[in-house]
């Protein structure tokens, strides 16, 4: 059987692919020296997936080549908004990945954090030998996690392994979601959709966790962030346009709420040059803005996260050699 | 019965702490108004401290006015390094508060979160339209507190606070204490002092949150410094006489482990004018170090704190004039 692999993603971890893939499985790679920006556009990619039983991408479009052999569009992220499902061929199924959970709950307690504490000042100040915001000067006191509360638009992994490890912290915790059925030991309060005007006026920190889909998009706009505590912080670590982005700017630089910590933005560099191309996150200015923490889509992105998702990749490659179901379905065939 | 405050610290509190004393307690100040920088030569503060019941201070000394009538030396902090116990009036007691610990603990999580993610690196660059530390671009990945391992010098409250939070992060935890049968289900490994090398050798993260007593001033000294693995950071909660000061600047400066979080020192400012006054924090340039956080000996000081630490010393005074067991109750009358 057939495995298409393109593009640099793969590359670093083509040995441990290979080390752990069943022997009936033949490794077919697409990088960009044999192809065109544009895959469509490639021959040597249309032969290629024409011949594939599994291709790992992030995206699918009506523009594809044929691929009349495909069994498993193995997605190596979790988000499904760059699949067209109705161009997916019949006998084809789509799995898509996580794993990336604990480096985002990670991230979301260090900004959570960094907000009510502000290391980061801290430090620039005292190499200045500034001590004003030391004890010994009777200076006024950051902040603290403990006594606030948290709510999450989305109660998925991502959730859950955030409010596992905000519970120890004397936090209250709650969530709106589509499945609130899925409340756990660890969330206080949990509410159906119909409950997010609730949430967002109740909470100290609003973070942002649900898929982008034709519902989420847009979901925190102007009138969503006006329900928002004065010194409330919304925090984006899934897409970038589930927040109106102007309303999103507006809000933050009117200081209408205490701030926003964003990961998931509304421009994004494209395939150039990493070391010179420079791309603003926004077409408005939120660099210029000291209510706001950004980060480069990067939450996820941490050191475990490519191993623990290849082994998922390959646990699914192997399923489905052997006749095995596979992992983390989100389309069937047919 | 008269209560002596002295200094900045209780005036924001005042209200609070008249509103809930009962009625016998009188409240006497000593403002720096009314007394010099030096209160042992202050005859305001020798005729209050000679009428004085109880006395909220952090230090005592030989030098000290008489003080018969004390029954109550109310430190307003944890440390007791700067009372000399031998010099205490023999029917006073000497009761400490804490209630730090919750501060302290979040700002640990935050500078080990912040050490393995960089969010400061990250927020400056993505302001420059700078993606490097993104996920698209195929960069090194940020660090994962996942699967890293903790070790404290000392499993106090501090340290079981610490303990508690990071248990959900999927760390090792493991203490080195002077009681080691003070274990819980938060620490996996717990030893005597004698197992300190072994922790060093084995730990990602090292704190140090004992007392300083004179067993533990420059307890890691060059020698454990060098047992901690390369990439190890040592982080100072405590005081900083615990680490030899030149030694951890060498061992940061040459990169000989990973680096270091310093938040108690070995230079602070005096009581001079906080808007101008600097002061670099030791005699060693930790400031022109890239693998060094510094913060003001602000871990604790956090927003819930002094409202935690006045509820308790009220509690004492009260408890004192009807006669009921005091609080943290450090030395005895007699």
């Amino acid at each position: 059987m057939r495995l298409l692999l393109k593009g640099w993603y793969p590359m670093p971890a083509l040995e441990f692919i290979r080390s752990r893939l069943d022997p009936e499985w033949e490794i077919r790679l697409c990088d960009r020296e044999q192809v065109p920006a544009s895959l469509e556009e490639s021959e040597v990619f249309a032969r290629e997936l024409g011949e594939a039983h599994s291709f790992v991408s992030m995206s699918w479009s009506a523009a594809m080549p044929g691929a009349p052999e495909l069994l498993l569009l193995q997605l190596p992220g979790a988000g499904v908004n760059q699949i067209d499902f109705d161009a997916v061929p019949p006998q084809c199924s789509v799995c898509n990945v996580f794993e990336h959970e604990i480096g985002i709950a990670e991230y979301l307690v260090l900004a959570i954090l960094e907000w009510e504490i502000g290391l980061r000042h801290m430090d620039a100040s005292l190499r200045e030998g500034v001590w004003s915001d030391g004890f010994a000067l009777g200076r006024p006191l950051h902040g603290e996690l403990h006594g606030k509360s948290v709510g999450f638009i989305g109660y998925g992994r991502i959730s859950r392994e955030t409010a596992r490890r905000l519970r120890p912290f004397g936090v209250r915790l709650r969530a709106c979601t589509r499945s609130p059925e899925k409340g756990d030991e660890f969330v206080d309060v949990i509410a159906d959709m119909d409950g997010l005007d609730a949430m967002l006026a109740d909470c100290d920190y609003v973070v942002v966790a649900c898929p982008l889909t034709d519902e989420t998009r847009g979901l925190v706009d102007a009138d969503a962030l006006a329900r928002l505590q004065p010194s409330a912080v919304i925090v984006n670590v899934a897409r970038g346009e589930i927040i109106d982005e102007q309303a999103l700017y507006e809000a933050c630089h009117r200081r209408q709420i205490g701030g926003a910590v964003i990961d998931t933005w509304y421009r994004y560099p494209t395939a150039g040059d990493p070391d010179t191309e420079r791309c603003l996150p926004s077409r408005y200015p939120f660099q210029s803005l000291d209510n706001v923490i950004m980060t480069p889509h990067a939450s996820g992105w941490s050191g475990g996260l490519l191993e623990r998702r290849w082994r998922v990749m390959i646990d699914n490659f192997n399923r489905l050699s052997r006749g095995e179901p596979l992992l983390n379905v989100v389309h069937a065939p047919g």
